[in-house]
């Protein structure tokens, strides 16, 4: 069972919209058992989307479009799907019914462009959107399937969930003999080794592999996520046997035998360890909060940041003395060590993280040049520090800090 | 002139890396005055490449890929080039000391793996890869042009500007009459109504709008992005007029007359006051603070921040009383406010954000049900607080808020 996903709007071509539903839809169909084929963007324009949907047909089973069903005039998905799918627009007592709770506290929205969003194409099945007002549409073009959502990522996120998925669920059970599920991808996070040289190691192994299993090197901000894949071919136990292979041949670099975003992954080990935390950033300037507060449930662990820019702060928050800033700078051992053991007291956690590092792209010296950066963790047994260098760019440097920190952090905490 | 963009990697369609590479290349593109026509996702697989190469080829100008170029066996875009282009691969002395200097502290990454990076097809154009060991290259196919990048987005960036860029430009010039920068985008940004109630105030002048001229509407965080757009046929300065005429039409909702980031407006407005900055974070946990730190010279006016995730943080370091904590609640204008002047004073600035809120999923109850938000702004001229409902979803609602808190900070600024 194979799918492809549309994404329509002039912004994603223009670069005004980063496109993050595709991949938001990719992981889920692969859940659910579907492989996504192929992910297309086109301008919202009659012809260009109805050649889009022809080539989308001619290759797969279940086309999933986004955007273009807003109540505007540059918003033409709906009329173009009716024209496709040869029907007409009529009005949907069903989705009025809806527009008019969703909306019953903002009479101000309930316009006529707005009541545009209850006609429907008459031959279309209309799936209930329960957050906004764009009804979500599924044509069935013979066995083949078209499911029309908005381009809104949380709008199109409950869709796919609530409605979307559970129907071609049910659609695919009733109608064919597809068994959904036998896409299998495993991934393990490993780091401290070149790409090529993990490649190397990994070579034997690579050449034993049965042609039906895959491997894929993705390396980002300085790790290597190492992905196994089957679309079918490889029972579960041994694609289970594979990795359990690969983990042991990479063991000497394994941070993760997950695909688990590093931040979750320490969130979990100070959950079970019952342990806090808190960080003085510079550099990262509030990135690490951000990461260590992202999920639901931080609040278990992560406690509190001071963020000190400026070294005014560094001093009177952080209690950081003038004389250690002249003496050694304030990218410096001596500086992360104190902020992370003052922020860690301050705060009153087990363990604290604290940056400082120069992200560029200017105020680099010869010695310390832009992407220099030094990090210190402060923990129950001690507070340990280690300088790196991390590119030129603003944005890498403070990534790859934030990663470089959580590494050592999951490491620490494993100890 | 026309251009589409190929991103190549299983990794895409299996939604592990979310596909930032096209919308920044957009963008480039549309400053050059080239039209992105589409943009298209397949698998590292020879066929689908192929396939794909031959779709792009028939409706543009210049493709251009990334992804693929690893020194490891699952990157499979040069060879599949070499096939496309009915070419092999030889050794390039300048890509091999390229690769040596790039490597000479890293002896590791030497190895054998790496060295075929250095074998380039024998009828491409090998560009300088400042940064990176994959050898970008040109195709000449017909009059139409194929670049091709690594998926690393820091390692494309460098390219596209600094090689494949100027490339393109320098060879158009050469073999057509095609002028360059054609291609006009304006964009202003509103906040205060909803989409359906801008267009219809927008309706007779959309109506009496050229053909060649386009309005788009993008909804985002509670804010709409207005973008007007010509692919020729208006010269620049009518253009204008019709940018100056839909600034008119939409005055009283207007936040700023270009697509600049919100920081960065807010960010030029304190450093042309000589202000500075700092926020007190509950619910956002570090994503104000990130913000306005994510641009390069923000030390001028970002000084520092606590983020107050945990309550003895607040009552500790912000001086929140634990019975005003207790009388009204966490989430309530009292402790906002409280915040909000407290980090002022504490990090000695000019102004200060406050944000206390129910980011969910779980800790609403009925009065405040989980997306209420409190923020505060303290200024020189006094304290000012507003209460929001932004939503159910975690993310969506921390962004929400920090586009509010931006919003009010640049009407107060400007005031």
């Amino acid at each position: 069972m194979r799918a492809e996903v549309i994404t329509i709007g002039d912004e994603l071509l223009i670069g005004q919209v980063v496109d993050t539903n595709s991949a938001w839809i990719a992981e889920k169909l692969n859940e659910y058992g579907i492989e996504l084929f192929q992910i297309t963007s086109v301008h919202d324009n009659r012809e260009h989307i109805i050649a889009a949907l022809d080539e989308a047909f001619s290759r797969v089973d279940i086309v999933l479009t986004t955007g273009g069903l807003g109540p505007t005039k540059d918003d033409i998905t709906k009329h173009v799907l009716c024209e496709y799918f040869d029907t007409h627009l009529i009005e949907s007592a069903s989705v009025r019914a809806h527009i008019m709770e969703l909306y019953k506290e903002r009479p101000d929205v309930l316009n006529r462009l707005t009541a545009t969003q209850w006609l429907v194409p008459e031959n279309a099945l209309i799936l209930e959107n329960r957050v906004g007002s764009a009804p979500l549409m599924v044509f069935h073009h013979g066995k083949q399937i078209l499911a029309s959502m908005p381009g809104v990522p949380y709008e199109m996120k409950i869709a796919m969930e609530e409605q979307i998925l559970p129907y071609i669920e049910n659609y695919e059970l009733k109608i064919t003999n597809y068994e959904l599920g036998h896409i299998l991808h495993r991934t393990l996070q490993v780091s401290g080794i070149p790409e090529s040289s993990l490649a190397i190691i990994l070579e034997d192994y690579e050449n034993e592999m049965p042609p039906s299993l895959h491997l894929a090197y993705l390396p980002k901000d300085g790790m290597i996520r190492l992905r196994l894949s089957t679309y079918g071919g490889i029972p579960e136990d041994e694609m289970n046997r594979w990795f359990e292979r690969l983990k042991e041949l990479v063991a000497a670099y394994l941070i993760a035998d997950s695909d688990e975003p590093l931040e979750v992954i320490a969130g979990n080990l100070l959950r079970q360890k019952g342990a806090t935390i808190a960080t003085a950033e510079s550099c990262t300037g509030g990135k690490m909060a951000s990461l260590l507060n992202k999920h639901a449930g931080s609040s278990a662990f992560y406690y509190g940041s001071v963020i000190s820019y400026d070294n005014s702060v560094k001093e009177h928050l952080l209690g950081v003395p003038e004389e250690m800033i002249q003496a050694h700078g304030v990218v410096s051992e001596e500086v992360v060590r104190t902020m992370a053991e003052s922020v860690k007291k301050l705060i009153g956690t087990d363990y604290a993280i604290a940056t400082s590092g120069i992200a560029g792209p200017t105020g680099g010296t010869p010695e310390k040049p832009v992407g220099t950066v030094w990090i210190a963790w402060a923990t129950p047994k001690g507070t340990y520090a280690e300088c790196f260098h991390l590119g030129k760019l603003r944005e890498q440097v403070t990534d790859r800090a934030c990663t470089k920190a959580l590494v050592r952090l999951i490491q620490l905490l494993r100890e």
